[in-house]
């Protein structure tokens, strides 16, 4: 088969590898029925994580199960699946209280960019559908794979509840996700920070009351002016930069909770400051695998419509445009049909 | 009258200041039954933060009301009462939230170390006794003024609910208090880390059920030993170093809180870390205010004894000798008799 390869900066190739197959018993392979860029591949894209050797690229995922290892079951050939960005064995001390993403036996999913993928820990790591969903789900279920289960755990991470004030920090697919997600958890106000006008418009379908066109100091004082000086009470960084941290941390009310979802890039908070701030922080890669059940249903009662975040949709052997439109914002988030 | 200030570095002054008089309507004075000297106060005794002109030392602090301005409507001349550290109004959002520390009118405490002293915002700082207590009680009802209060907070913040795993960084008495709190707030097991003999002591019997002596990289090992390489539900940072901070996110479970309650000094916390970390962090200047009510019942209903900390007592005019005995780690805490 062919599949995605990051040889080093801008250079995404769609080339020649070995088909996967299994190795554990505990594999499974799918035929995926759709993948997609992530806005992390760009940090290695552009240079900004390092890339050593060429490396398969993408961890988002859904489709049909063809083989599946010996000591795999609960899931099964033909079945329709979904899984998260990190393998889980969905058994151990960490996965039982529901962080699985730190699952003891945890492995980084990779290579999904093609069109079949070994998925390792079949069973802790994969969610089947009671039946195969009508294609024009897709989108939305892959979605659930990582972006939808990242801006879901922002939101409950950061304690969204029924009539909180929240403010997202990001409007890439995973803040755009949060403000959905925080519209579920019955946020009354949700202010989203975003300069772009496509986007703007798909967070306040998403359920946004406000729109926050400031940066930095600025954007943190129009939320403190928006909540009457008190400043929100959940805050949802969704970029992962020192800039956006310090707007998150700054945007909340004493007390008040931060979620922060993208892996931190050079970011360094000072203890004394978050100290003063007395805010609650809580983050991590987000642990999608125990959210699946939920969100899957949430697809497939179509409550929500996640996949609206896909904006470019190519076919896979045109991944590098894929790659392109992203890192130009040209496109929100491009999915790629195999 | 004499109060205490501190010239630099090393020298604590007892010497004859003002009478404290009422400034502002919302304020009281009190005559205090007893103070202390705070762990705090070591930081800019021992010149780590810099004293820039005589400072009036000591912010803990419960005695007779002898005078109010005439705004103050819920304590009155003769009764006892006891303050926090932190003088808020108790109406504003932030302390409507439970994070009276961050009163939008906060005025931090300062001159405690003296006979008499002036309260602001009296009505949302002080809370009386229904009467006054005997004076045996003094020590632990000056303890909940901020060290049981902030040890108090330690617990609270870091979740500790019960049955839960809790390990504490620090054996000053703030840790020992975080102890005793998490004790009272159901914990099954407490990990005390502490390398002193007598504070071991104090902290089983304040409910530590394990002592951990290693530091910084062994100390997580150990206590990730303890937990079967889980990690602790709860960890109470009660130090303010980049070594206990370290420490306290590496003892957690993925998941786990950690708490934090002390001004760190030169703290930086790597973004990246962290959020692989995956744990909760909360911490800031202890809203003793919110929790006045309750833990002055527990020490009136003698429920607790967080009076013991304090190993030194002396009268207030040997209060240099105070700080030596402390910065010395001859004693956890002093208390001072006016």
């Amino acid at each position: 088969m062919r599949g995605t390869v990051l040889y080093g900066p801008g250079d995404v190739r769609f080339e020649e590898r070995q088909d996967p197959k299994i190795l554990a018993p505990t594999d499974a392979i799918l035929r995926l029925a759709a993948t997609c860029v992530c806005g992390s591949d760009l940090w290695s894209y552009r240079g900004i994580q390092a890339v050593t050797q060429p490396t398969p690229m993408g961890h988002e995922y859904c489709g049909i199960v063809e083989e599946v290892g010996g000591a795999v079951k609960t899931v099964k050939p033909g079945q329709f699946v979904v899984g998260s960005f990190a393998a889980s064995d969905n058994t151990c001390s960490h996965c039982r209280a529901g962080y699985q993403s730190s699952c003891a036996h945890r492995e980084w999913m990779t290579g999904a960019q093609a069109p079949r993928l070994r998925v390792p820990l079949a069973d802790g790591t994969l969610v089947a559908t009671p039946e195969v969903p009508s294609d024009d789900l897709v989108p939305s279920l892959l979605a659930v794979s990582d972006v939808f289960g990242t801006g879901w755990f922002a939101a409950d991470a950061a304690n969204v509840k029924t009539g909180a004030t929240v403010a997202v920090v990001g409007d890439g697919a995973v803040g755009l996700l949060a403000v959905l997600s925080a519209k579920q958890m019955g946020a009354e106000r949700i202010i989203a920070m975003s300069r772009h006008t496509s986007r703007q418009k798909l967070a306040r379908e998403y359920g946004a009351t406000d729109i926050v066109t400031e940066r930095g100091a600025a954007g943190m004082a129009r939320i403190k002016e928006l909540t009457k000086g008190v400043g929100a009470d959940s805050v949802l960084e969704c970029v992962g930069t020192q800039e956006s941290m310090q707007q998150a941390i700054g945007a909340a009310r004493p007390g008040g909770f931060v979620s922060y979802v993208g892996v931190p890039h050079g970011v360094q908070l000072d203890g004394a400051g978050l100290f003063f701030s007395h805010v609650h922080l809580h983050g991590g890669p987000a642990p999608v695998r125990s959210y699946l059940p939920k969100l899957i249903d949430l697809v497939l009662q179509r409550k929500v419509d996640p996949g609206k975040v896909f904006d470019l949709t190519l076919p896979l052997s045109q991944v590098a445009e894929g790659y392109r439109a992203m890192d130009e914002r040209r496109a929100i988030k491009a999915l790629l049909r195999p």
